[in-house]
């Protein structure tokens, strides 16, 4: 069994190369597969089927919320990307262009969306004209293509899959208060499915999104003590209003610009599961995105009436669970191996001792625990070890996340810790952009955030010792 | 009245002008929106929410039959591309080359997919290795371009939303039933759901798909009498396995090519649902796939205890239905012709008299028949009203395509019923591609498919008078 488990899994161990436990995980529980486009990856079956619990669970709140799905064009003329001069600047450097259409040169360059800010202004400006066509709440699903040099499965590629919600308001206090609104989506979503803690904040002038004027963000905090943005929220205010031209009639009608949000989640959030939970045994998955939640392995299952039970027990578990049998002919030890790497939650183990007892053995993936339990109690015993797991997954990930989160005073203190201990750390800020400038080039860490959570861990900057602004969270960062 | 219903609408009459009366209905239903994008279309709320119910029908459908979902890049290498000679040949005229990431040219050109073979073909030649690694069973949802002259929305657009199954197979036998099942799947799904009549046939050599052996069609018959080609199936041998390297090792070690197929259906669907079902009033949706199956229009909503009794009444109804209530500012006059534009199948009626009277007025939007029902019996009779409503569409869709459908034995009748009678045409082929080109010279008409269900309406061929071997549908198509 030990061999068969050294050849499923063959993972590098986390503390010996992080980046390369990461790569094997994506690869050997089959997430992804490269393709001969460079940067861009194939998602795979069992990756995909995250993705489709993770737009399941978003859809369904977005809509709750009042937002309507819709599709636009995935290309953009160069001249409509042109319009709103920062965003232009953030993003020109990094699309994909198509220049001919079959065997004929195009008038005007195409490229492919790396956002749809453009798209979603120029459609408003035509269907908007007053209050009363206020507000407008959309989303899309789709993918978008960036540019990038270097890439990693989920967490950087050349194309990635996202949404993207687009509304439009017509006072800058409901364009607020929308930006905060999905921000708590997003946070709440990654906490009580993902189990993921995150840190709310917003963004700095330098962080914030290419044309907008506040950037909100969720941040967590990975396995090696690195961060990743998450998710974020932008208050685009009346930026892009301006450069198209969205103007409706108020009451009075009086013309007036609308208040712009957009706000988006990736397929990221797929490498932070893995980040935030995996271990060397391989990927390990909230109960709650689980795309199988308890898998059945049948013991000594050529003997007269195991697979039948293992049947049984399937459609009776598939009331309560996502749920199923692997009756192939490999090895019982090959088969555990094979779904720790995949990390489903719970195994159920049944063979014939299982069955004159009428029982069965369930085993953690989280904690590797064992229970014994009656086959009577099945239907109870399982949602309930489900939602243990999802609890202490949580607890385990923020635990994980307070004891890597450190306070410095000084820019001496913030280097050591930057240099000796990966994680968050916790400084105050004077609100300048040199002073942020100067903790990246000393210390390699950029700012997350500025959390909703004000404490004053100090009354000065970390950084210049004039009187301090903000707390803010730094981080190395994916 | 009149004169609102004629603001609302105001669509060009069917007999007038087709083409303007399907261009009025997928913009004042709100189905589109044009973009600055040429040929490429904006889909708004209302028309994505039909291509959301598409989805969840035959997602579900895919994974009820054992398919998985997954994603491809949009991109493809030009080398990839080529690997398939017909293939390429059959798409690379149409399609839309990046040529430059960033401010780079790059050294590879590569097309935004116009289909996903090749990308595919390469993942499956990487990833099998045994015959226990068949069937591969996959699906993806992605839009998909090719770079059109004329573009009409939904029907023919320079990128359009699908999806694609494309399986893999040990032998030949198990690639033909998947074809013919998936076939299947479409047009029970065209019939059930759509409420559209389908013909199940196969293409003939001259219209099959570029590097396939055999594909299937469903096609389906519209108002104009032209016939819209609703959703194919191919089976593609063992080509594409050929040309890419995929192979398996059977039970005695030996390597063998496996078989593929590729099957996809697109938002050309909702132009198939416009044409089938609407009229001069505007859209009509067959139940099953509308949005909002009931909406609610309180009449003199001002009035104390109307709006009360409409949401009381929606959140009854909300159990058996997708049911929505308008209590916005305008006219119920007004109201009513929007959601005849939109196409709901039912309309129901509240104001004081009906509160007195604890009834309420549906109207159904396919006939216009009202009844008066009590307000006890909603949850009963709007289910079964729904239900009769999307038999009634079918059994008239299906008599509008059985009235225009024209049985020729000779090319002169064909001439003659190609010019006067819109309509499929039955006639009899010899197979030679020589006189399916001639009756396209001639009558300007397709092959559209040979018929499933064959008949011999005479015993030679309708062109050439040779000895026929196939009955074929021909039509003049979108």
């Amino acid at each position: 069994m030990a061999k068969n488990q050294k050849l499923v899994k063959d993972i590098t161990a986390m503390d010996v190369d992080f980046a390369k436990w990461y790569t094997d995980i994506v690869k050997k529980a089959e997430l992804v597969d490269y393709s001969s486009v460079k940067g861009c990856m194939i998602i795979r079956p069992y990756g995909y089927a995250i993705w489709e619990n993770i737009q399941k669970y978003l859809d369904a709140k977005f809509k709750e919320t009042g937002h309507e799905n819709v599709y636009m064009p995935m290309f953009i003329p160069e001249s409509l990307l042109e319009k709103e001069k920062s965003h232009v600047e953030g993003f020109a450097p990094e699309v994909a262009w198509v220049t001919h259409g079959g065997s004929e040169e195009l008038t005007e360059r195409l490229c492919v969306r790396p956002t749809s800010e453009t798209l979603f202004c120029e459609h408003y400006a035509r269907i908007v004209q007053s209050y009363k066509d206020l507000p407008k709440l959309y989303n899309q699903w789709c993918s978008v293509v960036r540019w990038e040099k270097t890439t990693r499965p989920f967490l950087r590629t050349t194309e990635f899959l996202w949404q993207e919600g687009h509304t439009i308001h017509a006072t800058a206090e409901e364009a607020e208060a929308e930006t905060v609104k999905m921000l708590n989506v997003y946070a709440d979503f990654c906490e009580n499915v993902l189990a993921m803690p995150v840190v709310k904040g917003r963004k700095t002038e330098k962080e914030k999104f290419a044309g907008g004027v506040r950037t909100y963000t969720i941040e967590s905090l990975m396995h090696d003590g690195k961060a990743l943005q998450s998710g974020t929220s932008h208050n685009l205010g009346d930026n892009f209003a301006k450069a198209f031209g969205i103007q409706y009639s108020d009451k009075d009608q009086k013309k007036q610009y609308v208040h712009e949000t957009s706000w988006g989640v990736t397929t990221r959030l797929i490498g932070a599961i893995i980040m935030v939970h995996g271990d060397d045994e391989g990927l390990a998955l909230p109960p709650r995105i689980a795309p199988i939640q308890t898998v059945i392995i049948p013991i000594a299952q050529h003997k007269e009436g195991v697979l039948e039970k293992a049947e049984e027990l399937r459609e009776r578990i598939a009331k309560v669970a996502r749920v199923k049998v692997d009756s192939t002919d490999k090895m019982p030890g090959w088969k555990f191996s094979e779904y720790e790497m995949k990390g489903v939650p719970v195994r159920l183990e049944v063979g014939p001792k299982d069955i004159e007892n009428n029982q069965v053995v369930l085993v953690r993936r989280d904690t590797r625990e064992k229970e014994v339990v009656s086959m009577d109690d099945l239907e109870v015993r399982i949602p309930q070890l489900l939602e243990e797991i999802q609890t202490a997954m949580f607890e385990r990930a923020k635990a994980h996340r307070d004891e890597n989160t450190f306070v410095a005073t000084n820019l001496d203190e913030f280097k050591e810790i930057a240099e000796n201990k990966p994680g968050f750390i916790k400084a105050m800020w004077c609100g300048d952009l040199e002073c942020e400038e100067k903790i990246k080039e000393v210390a390699g860490t950029s700012s997350r955030c500025m959390p909703f959570e004000q404490e004053e861990v100090s009354d000065v900057c970390v950084c210049c010792g004039k009187p301090a602004k903000s707390l803010v969270y730094w981080g190395k960062a994916y």
